[in-house]
């Protein structure tokens, strides 16, 4: 095992340690990030900082970057009140790594990419037709991360659409049924084997693969 | 596709809404949280909502339940000031499930499954020697989400250990080279396949696959 210190780490060179770090908290959750403008202007953006914060209700957080950054879609979330999240299968990979270039504000990354943007009555923010899990949201509020001036934006779950087939009786959602994929570092995409299901665990009790 | 709004997600049992909202978000990492108490007492817990918060400083935030919940691993972290995060393989992801079971305080998840602690002299709380890729971070402060009383812990790398073959000189750490696994709703583990990796996308210019 080789030891990387915090000061190693700093060492590196910004392009070195952004991939080393944005690489060690695992495989991540990868998704599509759909908003319009107060002028209906479509923006579509890859997200990989997407966290489940709680089921009752249910709610997300996203984390952006600091104001520096040019954030299409962080100002969209605020001024529609709405955004949607759209799963990634291979088919569309290279499109929705692509929707991370730096277009004009009014370039719309659906125009560009080709993805194709649908809407539902109830959700003030495109989604993405290609995908076969799409959760829409509101915006709830943010905090300011003062270490890094990053922001947690919360999002609570208005509707989600999913293909059915995905579905189990127990809740549980195959995402391998519907080829959603997984991201590590800054710029991989990966595929999923199911390896178990594991029953709820208690102590002093042998767990059971379900 | 099915549509699930929110009134029909607040109206699914308990256990159904938990697995599906925790589903919904995509692959998500899945590691181990290693501390221990004031009295030296060790604890290790599975967690999946780990995000990345920056590199420069190298910054995480890890989700933690609310008070009313038994936080053994969140109290270790503010008395300590500490916390591992270790990478889960398929050689030990149920013990690493296994942790999740509701042990007493003064039990540790390292005697009760059979996963070894060992230490760094920097930082104040166990590592799990089975891991090929454990983290060592500072607590640094926090954020309560008010919206569900959910805590933001925010932590600070200080040191990493990986087995030295996953780390590719542009700093992306290989995560299949090591094993690492992924997880999805509360009890679905998967191993990956990489699909590509693309080049740093610009407007107007092809992906390249590195």
């Amino acid at each position: 095992m080789k030891l990387y210190t915090r000061k190693a780490i700093e060492q590196q060179d910004q392009r070195q340690r952004t991939a080393f770090v944005n690489s060690i908290w695992g495989f991540k959750s990868v998704s599509l990030i759909g908003t319009q403008s107060a002028e209906g202007l479509t923006n579509l953006a890859i997200f990989s900082q997407v966290v489940h914060l709680g089921a009752s209700p249910a709610l997300v957080g996203i984390i952006v970057r600091p104001p520096e950054a040019e954030r299409h879609t962080y100002e969209n979330m605020k001024a529609s009140g709405w955004f949607t999240i759209n799963h990634i299968s291979a088919d569309i990979v290279e499109q929705a790594h692509q929707t991370s270039a730096r277009y004009l504000r009014e370039e719309s990354e659906f125009n560009k990419t080709g993805l194709t943007a649908i809407y539902s009555t109830n959700v003030n923010a495109p989604y993405v037709a290609e995908c076969r899990l799409r959760i829409g949201c509101r915006y709830d509020g943010e905090h300011v991360i003062t270490q890094n001036n990053t922001v947690l934006v919360i999002g609570r779950v208005e509707e989600v659409w999913v293909d059915e087939t995905a579905v189990d009786t127990d809740g549980f959602v195959d995402l391998e049924r519907i080829g959603t994929l997984t991201c590590s570092g800054l710029d991989s995409y990966h595929s999923t084997q199911r390896i178990a299901r594991f029953s709820y665990a208690k102590p002093n009790q042998p767990l059971i693969k379900i």
